[in-house]
């Protein structure tokens, strides 16, 4: 954790009064990702979980799918001129039988904070083939104030360490509420892919009933990761862009958007919302 | 504007009422930036000023220095198997005495919503080298009383057609606080591409009077953006990451981050902030 935040000279400015102090923000720095020795991904993350980072986002892009399929991973030496480690590349060795998909191996893949379309070469590879359909059988049932309370405790278990104002959180919890995991990043998009990462590693994948909850909007990749992970629920503080809900509804992904306060929208996957339905109407 | 957004049907759950309407969602889609015929970069984005954000995306990467280096962009016909035309492919024809950093030509690269990294291939190219120092002689000094007024100003312009939450915003100011030009995105960087892509249509590169304000945090990203515009002041409404802050150190980019209200943070270039000497404390 000893990079997650770095502290730099701010002068402030407070109703027209002027200070300088010391600040603490959150360390940014890039990450390359090498799949069995070849570049494969540069992303700009926080420093930390790299390993889970790497692992969750080749659960993303469709590379890994659990535990065995993964040999090892270890920061490379070599990244700079005179051969000293920075702890800023990556490489995640394969299980020997793992087949690599063509497309990754064919293109280099770039990708920044929020990315996950990276690994998908052409307009036409953007819905991602999921490994595993969501199976959630019997499909995760949430009560609504339960989803309610959830952005409650992310924020309090993000209390903990931001300091900073400058972090990402996502965070994993059960059906019924209990926090499996939580992780803060530069970039959301590494936030989820570290939950995932972190998952794999520990045998968890797919993530078939539990509920994924970031704290900001959901995008097309990050519908993309909760599915490519088997997640059946994500939940959104703010907003769902329309091809999230479009990915959502052709996958049968739970979609909540606006989840504040006891209000929320759900935008796809209702069934799995404990609805009172007295009170529904058309 | 026609696909800025797209309407879904919504369940509403408010204090337990639960209802059903339509809503306006921000429009996502993926748009395919081509280099003289070239694939180069895929990015999620809100369609709509698709030929500002490409041209704009090359100036962050490098390729585009000016009006005249710009030859043509076109929407790209066949990007479907029936070939009929998704608006998605644009095609940047450059001059025909452009010279195309090696860098790009070498490698693929691949880009999503918060991209900026990506046109780079290793970790060592990371600090992009600018087009133009950044320029502005003399330096542009400006009142900590008229940045604070600007997030104000960016919000309102942007009320006008932002019905969704779900897009970044950002803003181009003169020195003296005249809104320039604003562009919304499902991708801040998308965002600050199409401002400088514009910018850079109507021949007004370097941007060298300007203040660029973002409606989010400062990633390196962001500010590697406004460098390569020749942007001298970079003010966010949230948080700078470290990276931001030693990018901005090192090439003289004013950076201030937590603009809200009378108070701002100044990380770097603190020359250009007309401060009240006499309240300024060590």
């Amino acid at each position: 954790m000893g990079r997650v935040t770095e502290r730099r000279k701010v002068i402030r400015i407070r109703d027209g009064a002027v200070s300088s102090r010391p600040d603490t923000l959150v360390a940014e720095e890039p990450l390359e990702i090498r799949l069995n020795g070849k570049p494969l991904a540069i992303t700009m993350r926080t420093p930390g979980d790299d390993f889970a980072l790497a692992a969750g986002f080749l659960v993303s892009e469709g590379v890994l799918g659990g535990q065995g399929d993964l040999q090892n991973i270890v920061y490379c030496a070599g990244a700079t001129a005179d051969g000293s480690n920075t702890y800023n590349v990556v490489d995640v060795k394969t299980a020997p039988d793992v087949v690599i998909p063509d497309i990754t191996l064919e293109r280099n893949v770039y990708t920044t904070s929020s990315c996950g379309l990276c690994g998908k070469a052409s307009l036409d590879a953007v819905r991602t083939t999921a490994r595993w359909p969501i199976a959630d059988t019997p499909p995760v049932r949430v009560d609504p104030d339960l989803l309610a309370s959830l952005p409650d405790r992310l924020r309090a278990a993000q209390r903990v360490f931001d300091r900073t104002g400058g972090l990402h959180a996502a965070a994993l919890f059960t059906e019924d509420g209990e926090l499996l995991d939580i992780r803060e990043d530069v970039g959301r998009h590494n936030a989820v892919d570290k939950l995932v990462g972190r998952a794999l590693q520990n045998g968890d994948l797919p993530l078939s009933r539990t509920i994924l909850l970031v704290s900001g909007r959901a995008s097309f990749e990050l519908a993309q990761k909760a599915v490519m992970a088997g997640i059946p629920v994500l939940a959104a503080v703010s907003a769902p862009s329309s091809l999230a809900v479009d990915l959502a509804a052709e996958t049968g992904l739970t979609l909540v958007g606006f989840l504040r306060g006891t209000s929320m929208n759900v935008y796809a996957g209702e069934h799995r919302l404990a609805l009172r339905t007295a009170a529904a109407q058309g």
